[in-house]
């Protein structure tokens, strides 16, 4: 299969049959939403390039999900219910027809998973590498908007799920990280090539969160980002931040892997506040989501992220993001 | 001006400044859009990358610009004014502050100028040339949708503007048309560089059209393919095809030049039918836009676009379509 339709034909045979309601099958330039009577809508778009987010070699079908889950991501942070996709594919140099069809086939699957309509976009040959753009959309009750800003002195901050495996796989991937076992390896490597965006959480953020982010570029970096944005500073302890047992095992075998996890990119968990008179609520709804989330410190009045170790001594990072992503406007 | 500020300071300085509303001056992932009651909300996106849809040497506002008005005029094609912007900013190797402050200038020029809102979006690095990707938002009142699906046997079909000034100013970039007087050259230059997105058609389409759509991969593919959405053919006069008198002399000088404006792309010019019953009004108000329309023919029921020449003859066509720009989905 390395024919190449005319990109007429391959919307036609690949992506049409994904096509939402008001798309009008991908036969028109653009699509209608019908809002919601009360909602909001929130927008949010990234985009994922060959070469800087993923690798040449990396499965069509892994690509395609992990370029909309990313998105989801932002919006299960923001405490909304995705909606709506429009989909950039920039075709790169070596764009063959198989390529599309698993790139199609894995966006298809996701699609129903998560309940997302496609509402369109553009194929375009980017002359270089693929190029993956995606706006999500998703609805809130009006007024409900979860930012970066709301965060207070004294709240709780909470992050779901576990911190680092993407990083730790990315390193599995790349092969600095070796002898570790084989289990090991297959979990961080999924936890990097796909993101389970935390939607179940999305409820909860959109009730009790004084402010949240979805975390991509490093626990620490993006921890700094959300009090730069409110205008506070937060004490974390160590011991409360979930790992994995298999970032465990890591970290067993080599404690330097430990800063890497806490300034890797690629998480895709979601990283909370919320006023502590709400601690008890907040823990009881997340005892019913299956990724959990952990209370990981509080927010003070110091404009400083600390993160405390067993010793109650603070950490030092020569860097607190990984920057390969690019800043997020 | 070589040097390469982060991307989160690229954005501060230069992005920040032009955001909207709803997206907290991009310190948060997202952005919130409250939708007007009883609107809907049409969708569209599309993508320019650098050596495809532009030159690298082509000024960074008027890339900027550009990326911005093809999608305001798939948004006045569809009849919807225009309210927000998402902006996927792909940094290309070459890229410099400098390139980046052009760019910015030029967006937010004309995102005052069209009375726009910028949500948000992010900035990466392609690794390869640049690419942008706009998702443009834009309102109609709820049920008036306008898609290219709706042409009836009978109904008469207008195009805004004049056709083909668009090629023709790339063809004399590319110095395959010469020999043309400087003022003509610049005129039709500057429509390639500069499209007009014809929003002040947007609201006589919302009324009146049964089909529509805007000319970006050439006028007499373009027709085709709104034909065959709708289900139906159309009868097109050439002598009734608005052009330009820039366009006038490439034709005088070399009749070839005829096709080619038929059926280059770039033209962003709004291809609509209406019922006849309409025709006094739709002609009545065409006469307060300042670009103006014209009646071209008439949709049948035979599913094939003719175009008759002045001799009553059809014209033939080697292809109908420029397809440098990709397909749309």
């Amino acid at each position: 299969m390395n024919s190449r339709p005319s990109e007429f034909k391959l919307i036609k045979k690949y992506f049409s049959p994904l096509a939402g309601e008001g798309s009008f099958g991908f036969n028109d330039d653009a699509a209608e939403i019908i809002p919601s009577p009360n909602k909001s809508l929130v927008i949010t778009q990234d985009s994922l390039a060959e070469g800087v987010h993923f690798f040449s070699d990396d499965a069509p079908a892994l690509i395609a999900k992990k370029a909309l889950r990313v998105n989801l991501s932002d919006l299960a942070a923001k405490g909304a219910k995705a909606k709506y996709i429009s989909l950039s594919l920039g075709l790169g140099k070596e764009w063959n027809e198989n390529w599309v069809a698993q790139f199609a086939k894995g966006l298809g699957e996701d699609l129903k998973h998560f309940d997302v309509e496609l509402t369109g976009g553009d194929t375009f040959m980017t002359g270089g590498g693929f190029i993956l753009s995606i706006t999500a959309i998703g609805e809130i009750n009006k007024g409900s908007y979860v930012s970066r800003l709301g965060a207070k002195k004294g709240d709780l901050v909470y992050a779901t799920g576990t911190i680092g495996d993407a990083a730790l796989g990315l390193f599995t991937r790349q092969e600095l990280i070796a002898n570790i076992k084989s289990d090991d390896q297959d979990f961080l490597t999924k936890r990097y090539l796909l993101p389970e965006p935390r939607i179940e959480a999305a409820r909860i953020i959109n009730k009790y969160a004084s402010s949240s982010m979805d975390l991509s570029d490093g626990f620490v970096g993006d921890l700094e980002k959300l009090c730069k944005a409110s205008g506070v500073g937060a004490l974390i302890n160590l011991e409360e931040i979930p790992f994995s047992n298999a970032a465990g095992s890591v970290f067993q075998h080599d404690s330097k892997w430990l800063k890497s996890a806490l300034t890797g990119g690629d998480d895709y968990e979601i990283l909370f506040t919320t006023a502590p008179h709400n601690q008890q609520q907040v823990e009881t709804e997340l005892l019913n989501i299956q990724c959990g989330a952990s209370l990981v410190g509080s927010i003070i009045e110091s404009k400083n992220v600390s993160v405390m170790d067993g010793d109650g001594k603070a950490m030092t990072f020569d860097k607190t993001s990984y920057d390969h992503a690019g800043a997020k406007s």
